[in-house]
């Protein structure tokens, strides 16, 4: 079973929510605004979402930077995933 | 009888809303962000839509995630049926 | 006498609005979001509407199912008719 | 001494404001909605308005059907007169 | 010493605020749309505001209805003028 | 040290806020209209800003009239500087 | 390990918050408002950015005074980093 997210939609895993990640990024930051390492499991086409041209830059396996109450939570074979707009994330981690 | 949706609105027949739904997806979030499984059952031509260019992404038969919360529900010959916009589709389970 | 509705409005005039209508379709959802079946007597001439490029999905005869507070009231000749835009009508009933 | 209204404003001249207008439409809704029966008086030149091209489709003596509470009175030689958006006409009377 | 006004702005010079203006225009409507009569003294050159289009309707000596409370007061060598967009002018009185 | 605005802003420094500024104009309204005046130091290279075409239509020197509270007041080798966008100036006092 | 920022978003290392900045700028105005320098670490690609062309105008090395509470805090290998849309980011310092 898969999740093909649609338009500008992209399916994140969450990493470690704690205040030291795996990274070693420590993430502060008001509670809304709190950023969230995750990993990208599946990304939208793109293309003309709601009338705009939208280039995907985000590819499966990036880890990225996330607003941490953005978008929307699943579970899926026992794993939870998030499906946020690409717009939500922040920034590519390399 | 059938219901043809105008626009980018698509017609879905919601799957079940429990808990763990028969894909095994288990649905969390916050009550009001709820995702719900359904499949598409009709779906309308899209094109320019409020002087926009929507390209419909799903067809007849695609298992969906959507908003629960998004869209107007009809009962049609005893079956409910939910009309929205294409855009309060989350993803496509395959 | 007749109403020519302007730009991207359509004139209905609204069939049943008891919870279940001629067409076998019972209407739910919230008071707010309930739909209603109407019979489309009149539509406007589309084209660009505030800028933007509206194409009538509609013709005079359609079933249509509406949001039941969208548009304006008007009595004409003892019927009574409702004047909305085209983007508050849901689908058409075939 | 003639108004003429700017971009895509029409000067309109109220019909009776009665429940059973002249033409026999009996105008009804909600207070803040009630359409109202007038004649249009002026047409502004349309053209691009706010960089968005609005095309005039209402023409002086037209009856047309508006929203009461739209527009700007004034009033000019003893007679009132309303100034407002052509948008804010729902409808042409033929 | 002159104001020339940038974009979609225009510098007006208010006439009577009396309820019997010269040209015999008598105003009325609630206060907050009450519209005013004055002198057009400069115009903006218009062209790309805010990356629309807009094409300057008015020219210096017309008079114009404009919205009371539109635009900003400025006093200049004893005489008070207003500086406004052009969208906040109703009509030209001729 | 220079401050080099981006996009559509503008680096201006206030003249006189007294009621009775050099050039004679008195500025009237209402406190958060207010406008002020002020000399223009460093303007931005405009161009394509949030995707939509400015051209910026003020220089070095341009004595303006400018809304008192718009923009961001800096403090740089002792004198204050304003940096705002220039549509927050309302036009030039030649 | 490097933040690579999306769209046009920036990431800015913060320089002192102190009233009396390096560079002998003092910053003034509201909380809401007050500016703040720093250097510009990273910088996105730019192009179609929510379907708006954006021209991306910074530099890795700049000095840039960005509005306080803008964008998002982070902190990488023991120091804490800022991402922000370009937008937010008001002068360049030279």
């Amino acid at each position: 079973m898969k999740i093909r997210p649609l338009g500008d939609r992209v399916v994140i895993k969450r990493l470690e929510a704690e205040e030291k990640t795996k990274s070693g990024i420590v993430l502060t930051g008001t509670a809304k605004e709190r950023p969230q390492e995750a990993e990208v499991v599946a990304v939208g086409p793109g293309g003309y979402v709601d009338g705009k041209e939208i280039k995907m830059e985000v590819t499966v396996g990036d880890k990225v930077l996330f607003s941490k109450y953005a978008g929307t939570e699943v579970k899926m074979d026992g794993e939870e995933y998030t499906i946020l707009k690409q717009d939500d994330i922040l920034a590519i981690v390399e």
